[in-house]
């Protein structure tokens, strides 16, 4: 009996997100670049040509592994705070949930974007376009944050892309002292968010 | 006439030096992975066999480009201040100093410890130690200026080890932004040294 193409799909669908798991672990560590379609392959135990076929090139491949850590990061960092009340406490959730999430972490090289966005910076394309609309996304979640914090008299009026600047730059520098062994950067980044949200 | 063997050493130097700047190029835009004894022989129209004895693993390889790397930083970015006074106006030569070299930029690929660290940050060995310590020597420089600042009664005391946490986050966050082509990073630099340095 042949099978039916439903299964067909429920399994590509299956195979695809195993992969696409598997490439944002690599990609973690290893950078978006260390990623190949025969490596993959030979690290699940798959045939390349299966592999070739869910994915067809390697940006193609990039590109889903891209989706694949936003999709994570969003269950993972954003969703967890979203029934917060918004302004000051859901900006201090939302920190909370960044360094859980390079502390933990979620991906074993920590921060997906700021591993790749470093490598892809100077080299235009599609991938690069990708993670830097990923990174302006998160920075303009934190200026609703602080928006809404002025707004409501919670802080005292700031600049507010100033302010997310500075947050998500003192976040991605302690992701890297976390992954160099320097676990005080967490403090810092508290020390450095109590300070902008003065009243 | 055979070659004196003086002459051997002033070519075998001239060499590495060609090959090591032109490591640093590659480090810049692709990292420290992208590098390898064939690929910089073929670059540079060298023989496998001569670059393979001047460097011998391509670990050594990647240690010589980050020795190369911070000859040339320190030849750009810290030498020219040197000669101005401690404090607050030596800290603020040497962030604009920063500023230009990644403006320039001096890589290509802008800051070559951004560009690398990010790679290397989850990957022990010698070439992670080697691009944390000369992080931390430069954070220890920025410290030292702000110590030389707060004990001058130029500026309010503040915590100097967080200040320059803060200052080396956002110089770092400008490298990413100027790479992706927002120039507004370096005016958001400025106004938080400003507010760092607040009497």
């Amino acid at each position: 009996m042949s099978e039916r193409p439903d299964q067909r799909l429920v399994r590509g669908t299956r195979a695809r997100r195993t992969i696409t798991r598997h490439a944002v672990d690599v990609a973690s560590v290893e950078g978006l670049t260390g990623l190949s379609i025969g490596r993959l392959a030979t690290d699940l135990g798959l045939s390349k040509s299966g592999v070739q076929a869910l994915f067809g090139t390697k940006e193609a491949l990039q590109l889903a592994a891209i989706d694949r850590a936003r999709e994570e990061f969003v269950e993972a960092v954003v969703r967890p705070v979203l029934d917060v009340p918004p302004g000051v406490e859901r900006l201090r959730a939302l920190v909370e949930s960044w360094i859980r999430y390079v502390e933990t972490p979620l991906f074993p090289g920590g921060c997906f974007w700021v591993a790749n966005i470093a490598d892809f910076d100077s080299r235009p394309g599609p991938v690069r376009d990708a993670l830097a609309s990923d990174q302006e996304a998160w920075r303009a979640g934190l200026m609703a944050e602080l928006r809404a914090a002025v707004d409501a008299g919670e802080i005292a009026d700031l600049d507010t892309e100033l302010a997310a600047f500075q947050i998500d730059a003192v976040l991605r520098a302690a992701n890297t002292a976390l992954r160099l062994g320097d676990t005080g950067a967490v403090a810092k980044v508290r020390r450095v968010l109590d300070g902008l949200l003065r009243h």
